[in-house]
């Protein structure tokens, strides 16, 4: 299996980056080819804007949608954005690892997608969703939260989990991609201290640790999240009232 | 009122730019004052990383929560996060005006909350939620999407668009923030026109600058959404069980 990690985390000595190496160590081990995306490490710019584009459909109003869509056509991607769809394209497993900031990934990893899931190349009008780019390759996240477990429950005062990764999850399943249930570790507080090195923390990692080979090792057991796709949906993109999760107030 | 404005949008000349331009004349029109957050045109670095620390409480491993902590505390905060929370402590009102990309803000409007919120200064374990340092002010988002409003509706394939907006929401009343009713214009198409120029569009915006002026004559009327505090939840975070919106399954 071809595994792509895009690894979202500033330090390369935090429990995200424990995380990451184990990951790569763990399904290299298994025979897996593992690449990662160390946006941080790597320089990525998450910013989209016309400074990307050095030749312009219109030179006078920027629009990142146009200009993404003739640059794909014109094979003049920017060089970062066509490396991270290489790597997609190359993978069957994508694996985002970060951190729950402000109850969602870093901009490091939202402007990863605000660049390089290209309108034209990677989704268009009719290659969206159960029809999107991407179909037949599966996507989960990797997530570290601040606060413990209950305050991510249905009525704890972070929000549910679930909501919270909605807009992430709903933006692999527009790109066609079999979403997993995220594997989440609760509660990683300890500032700047070096998670290898620090005892008290130490404990905690290689118990996550732990947790986190069996999740890659039963990947195969676990259902995607289930999506409504386009015969779900009437021509509006509203799930038809037959459809047995229908409800109409 | 004093208003603050954070415009995110890398076309000053978008439907986003025209929105922005609308609410800065209507407002001070009304005799109030009014400053922009021009992020783009600002040039302000969403991410947050060692780089913006020359002095750390931690030099070996970066931990965004101790540096920001510290540098807070010792008067060091990287410049333009000094200027973004001095606009937010002169504001009474603060509007996120942004584009819907991939089901949330764009990466340099989440790195503005990432960098802008710093721990100790803005937030604390003690000070959040209802107990928050920006309590008694508003905010709320003005946003645009391309898809239009049947498919952010509870059953459309865009998903619903409070349960998108939900993780911005949960972030502002975290800070103690009031947070207003947001105001959307759906189905924003139209790649790289210029609004103000061309005739197709110009009538779809004026009618959106009109029901804009509106919005932002009732804001007194509007309530905030309700959101759960502190004598809302148990030690845990957790709503207690004799709250109304309680549920146990």
């Amino acid at each position: 299996m071809r595994v792509l990690i895009v690894f979202c985390h500033p330090e390369p000595h935090s429990f995200n980056g424990a995380l990451k190496a184990t990951a790569v160590a763990h399904l290299e081990g298994q025979g897996h080819a593992v690449e990662v995306s160390d946006l941080y490490a790597e320089g990525f710019d998450p910013l989209e804007g016309p400074g990307h584009y050095s030749r312009r459909a219109d030179p006078t109003t920027f629009s990142a949608l146009t200009e993404q869509r003739r640059a794909h056509e014109a094979g003049e991607l920017p060089a970062e954005v066509a490396r991270e769809i290489a790597r997609l394209e190359r993978a069957e497993l994508i694996i985002l690892q970060f951190p729950l900031w402000w109850h969602a990934q870093p901009a490091m990893l939202k402007g990863w997608f605000d660049r390089v899931m290209v309108y034209g190349g990677l989704y268009s009008g009719s290659r969206r969703y159960d029809r999107g780019r991407l179909r037949g390759k599966r996507a989960f996240c990797s997530v570290t939260t601040g606060s413990p477990a209950p305050a991510f429950t249905r009525q704890g005062r972070g929000g549910e989990m679930a909501s919270l990764l909605w807009p992430i999850h709903r933006s692999l399943a527009y790109l066609g991609l079999a979403v997993l249930p995220p594997f989440v570790v609760y509660g990683v507080q300890g500032g700047g201290l070096h998670y290898e090195q620090e005892a008290i923390f130490r404990e905690r990692l290689e118990a996550e640790k732990v947790a986190w080979r069996e999740r890659l090792d039963r990947l195969e057991t676990l259902s995607p999240i289930p999506f409504a796709g386009w015969d779900d949906w009437d021509e509006q993109g509203i799930l038809r009232p037959e459809h047995p999760l229908a409800w109409r107030p």
